[in-house]
């Protein structure tokens, strides 16, 4: 007779349980490597969506004039800090803490990882809760710096000031709730991968009610309304700025997926990135030679960062070959919508609207388009796209959702501005304004040297507006 | 009696196959994080590989004047989304899908990791096939770069579209398919870790023919044939050109192990590549201090780049000893070989054939000096070095491929740059020239501001070389 | 009667022995997986803290006059270079080699991960050696940089040579000996988790003591010892500097755990450390406003690196609110003591000792005083600060650190200094100095194009320190 025996069933036993506790979420070798390989993940993407910051300073300071590139890039560190303390005690909590369909109620003052029972929407990822914060902060202050693009030389310093700190607290967080921290537009289904709408078409549609709102700078636009060109200062500092942009997108949308596992999924996302920039260069640049009859480098620039920003909201959701046109298109569009804003009288200095709003808008779109079904398996958001047999539904959800965010950005950005203008006022006077923000708002130029060469030949020939006009408290400035 | 219990030594059994049965590529956990750890390290060598394009547009801006500088960057970013766009659709498969000893003939329009089949070459890493593909292409693109320097201050911008496109599917996938994708270098053991003969030798070959076929720029030789120096406008931007290389081969050799495993072989490689750069960073510095009697900036730099490409190829072959003094020899030898192609009135404006020709053809021949037999273990590739025992063998290999592929880039390039030169013409006309291709190519000087100073003051005194001689319609474009 | 099954028994214990086994150091898959991943998130710190020394280059070009530019970021690569084939040769050894309470004695000329053994203050992490090696180095690069900084515009280049050899032998590794090493501080429990003594505050110790000794530059003081402002020729370039010195910080920081694990701890450190900084930038950037009457970017800049440097050494031991005071006292204090330095007659021209000093000092006080329960337990490192009950304890080992580190630094480099003095003299000649060191000491001028601008306007006007005098040689070096 064969008997059973007891310690040979249980030792059986153990081992055929043991693979599940191997892999059980209890803290075992295994789950910890995969949560600290994750964690690591979101990191280095966090640490380049930092580094943008550098690429929006230099992009900026190399579209305006020398006498306000201190200035412009100065404010970016600035506005990075505003945004780092106040996203971090209101603007976290706000936008991913546990609330209702409109914004969070709790998670505020992060105090680090024990807080996570507060952030049901991030409970999705193993990543710890300081990384996550850090992802969701390194986005957070994007938008910001999209928004400031509307500011660009002819806006207080206060402004950066007072708006970021508003923007971070009832602007920002508010759309990201939605979307993606468990709010309405989450609950629909809506795609937004990384945040063509939450993060760009939220800080675009606030920088053109800045801009809007202050109206254009002096010079560009001549009597009879035709929009005057005020060319940047320096082209190389705006392609290096948008290198590191292109640079820190390897972070912004791969590192959406916050998992290094997937079957490297993350991959997948920075191909369709790369293919949809490429076809937005190449596209911007070839439209900018047939109807300048020159390939404009700040044309081509801009498609670089339109095809970016479309993609940002597709790039999980669309097949390589979908990535292309959609970077090609948005590359092309928005080289027309920059040239139909300056000449319907709005002045964006640094062409955020079309860039970072039209292109966002395209992205959302083009997700309702190009989502295919295997991809809308992976991510676990949405339904396919219109040309994928998923009939209108999610091309509604994503246009209700652009409707929603632009509505809202729109009229809370409006409100804010309104009231500075009248408690603050928000923009610098003519003569500050002609003898440079640098000067003005921070008491002396960035580039000292060469303003006195620019001065001196002003003086001697007539008062250009892209030069300085000798002013008093200049020449003691330049002493 | 003491009887044997089935279900004890069934457990027995089982725990003692267990452990192969978690190591068995199988899906297992450990196996996915294995596979998720090594495509996050491949993927970060890739990003800063791609991150190497702002460092060259850096480099070479800086090292040209300042009436070309806005088009030497902007081409940067117009060759990097070419390079993407026809890698992806031809180049990748031609270089590393299968097919037969000269290129592949399978693998294009790269979909996603569903064609890993396709890449038998590539499959002996586990990194996903978007991150593989990524890592090729950031290297694609680096040879292409390189290929541009000997363009510079000269050729028309269409030169810059169609020579990138076609170097991308006939010349750089060929080669590297003899040496990486299963060519026939590769199967005779030629040792090139990271790419000195593939990306550096390739490019620079192409650089020295176009370069050549362009002849030099105006005014670089006297009539009696001495040189002129035509210094570049900024040493500062390409300190920090050079500064990001550097950064970025912290992904172009380490990267190349494809494996964040082995030991930390990794961080050997680093080790190596480190010590070189180091060695001729000095080595450089102290040579021109000794020639020329003053510490030149620009050799120091080229030492640095040089030190780089000659290491590329031998970092995982040799002992850290000898990568000082590969690396120092690099330093010195491209010193040299810089004065005397440009006594030879080769006009190369970057150095592209000293700094990046010369230096892989050592980096080739260094492999097969100091390749030590336990590296040559550790990689699996070739044998090793003469001074290690292994005779003339892996040396005659090397010198093999330096020529293969010197000869095949050579013979390409003067075939398609003949056939430009006829077809659509390379070379700007002389007015353009003056005037300065920001002018010419894109209609804006990327300094405005600064360009209008240089424009009065050339306008006051002799008309010299290197400030821009007035023409008509440069006063309209910089009105 | 239950007979016990010898197989059954076995099997039981062998699984309950089983995943200690697999947890075992003996290189099983999971040990080699966590290794990889610990190596390869060191690897990534290295990479972001070597690509300081791009930030260091252009903070200090910006903040230096355009006839010194070229020099002071070219001499950043020296220096680099110097700092790696030095720190490789004897400074690795010295620093973290086995050896006495005051300095290492073995490990010189690092070979690769044979030498682990040599180094028993690095076994506490499973990084692999060349890592460690790459990690170290990394930082000591860091603190010869900021000693360097007390050498701008007017010691000569072959003091940057000499000193900066000297330094990574007999100085930086000492100190890093003491506290890291296994050396006497650390025996007592000093905690400065990445550095605000051993890097930031020996380097500013060393930069006090040159620039000291150099003497102010040139037109620096009045007859009255008033001070003049020499401004720096471009904020741009320092923005960006210091935009890429915020990024290394991702590595300094969080990287010094050595660790991707120990539940997400890195992440910990990065929250304080960017609390820190957004504190200091905010800080700065108001008190400047209030003092100066203008919200002075150069100032601001200060802020956001003093708030760096003093999180640097607190960052894994106190709580996030108290990292937001410890940044915004950083920025607060040294805005005064750069300027208390500069009435007291010595001229800092990059700040280095207030920024990197200063608030080194305070970084390493603030341990003493917020240093929480919780964290040093986590860190396994000295006792709980002043405010949460450790008394004064950990207080007095934090300021005897910082004592001891500061009077040794202070002798050593003052003896070195006054040695070089002598023996060939740490200073250009008054004419040098009014050329500017781009000529005297590298022939030619960074910036050619628009120096020649700069010398035309001062040939025309009164000679002014801040552009160049016309002296005998020049124009041979523009033509």
């Amino acid at each position: 007779m064969k008997r059973k025996c007891i310690g040979g069933v249980m030792a059986f036993l153990a081992l055929m349980v043991f693979p599940a506790t191997v892999f059980a979420d209890d803290g075992s070798a295994v789950t910890q490597l995969q949560t600290g390989l994750n964690t690591f993940f979101v990191f280095m993407a966090a640490m380049l969506v930092f580094f943008m910051q550098a690429g929006f300073a230099l992009l900026e300071a190399g579209s305006v004039r020398m006498k306000n590139a201190g200035h412009i890039a100065g404010k970016t560190v600035l506005t990075l800090g505003i945004s780092i303390l106040v996203f971090w005690a209101l603007g976290f909590g706000l936008g991913f803490g546990n609330g209702n369909s409109l914004f969070g109620t709790t998670g505020f003052f992060m105090t680090g990882d024990s807080m996570a029972k507060s952030f049901d929407s991030l409970a999705g990822s193993d990543v710890s809760l300081s990384v996550k914060f850090l992802f969701q902060l390194s986005f957070a202050a994007i938008s910001l710096a999209i928004a400031c693009g509307g500011m660009a030389e002819r806006a207080k310093l206060s402004v950066y000031i007072v708006f970021g700190t508003l923007f971070m607290i009832v602007i920002y967080p508010v759309v990201a709730h939605w979307v993606w921290g468990g709010g309405w537009l989450g609950q629909l289904g809506m795609q937004d991968f990384a945040g063509s709408t939450v993060v760009h078409l939220t800080g675009a549609t606030a920088a053109l009610v800045i801009t809007y709102m202050l109206k254009p700078r002096l010079g560009k636009y001549n009597k009879d309304g035709k929009p005057n060109s005020i060319p940047g200062h320096n082209q190389v500092l705006s392609v290096l700025g948008v290198f590191i942009l292109w640079i820190g997108w390897f972070g912004f949308n791969p590192g959406s997926t916050l998992s290094a596992m997937m079957d490297g999924f993350f991959g997948y996302v920075a191909l369709t990135t790369n293919i949809a920039v490429a076809a937005g260069a190449v596209a911007a640049l070839l439209i900018s030679w047939a109807i300048f009859g020159k390939a404009d480098i700040p044309s081509m620039l801009n498609g670089v960062l339109a095809a970016l920003v479309a993609i940002t909201g597709s790039c999980a959701f669309v097949d390589a070959w979908a990535a292309a046109v959609i970077g090609a298109v948005a590359g092309i569009v928005t080289f027309f919508t920059a040239q139909w804003l300056e000449r319907a009288g709005i002045d964006d200095p640094i062409y955020a609207f079309s860039v970072h709003g039209i292109a966002g808008i395209w992205g959302a779109i083009s997700t309702g388009l190009f989502a295919t079904p295997k991809l809308v398996a992976t991510t676990g958001v949405g339904k396919p796209g219109l040309f994928y047999g998923g009939g209108l539904e999610q091309l509604g959800v994503q246009l209700l959702g652009v409707l929603g965010a632009f509505i809202f950005v729109f009229a809370i950005s409006f409100v804010i501005i309104g009231v500075m203008k009248r408690a603050m006022g928000i923009r610098v006077s003519e003569e500050e304004e002609m003898m440079g923000l640098d000067i003005s708002e921070h008491g002396s130029y960035g580039y000292p040297e060469q303003m006195k060469l620019i001065i001196d030949r002003a003086a001697k020939s007539e008062p250009e507006l892209s030069t300085v006009k000798p002013a008093a408290g200049i020449e003691e400035a330049l002493s």
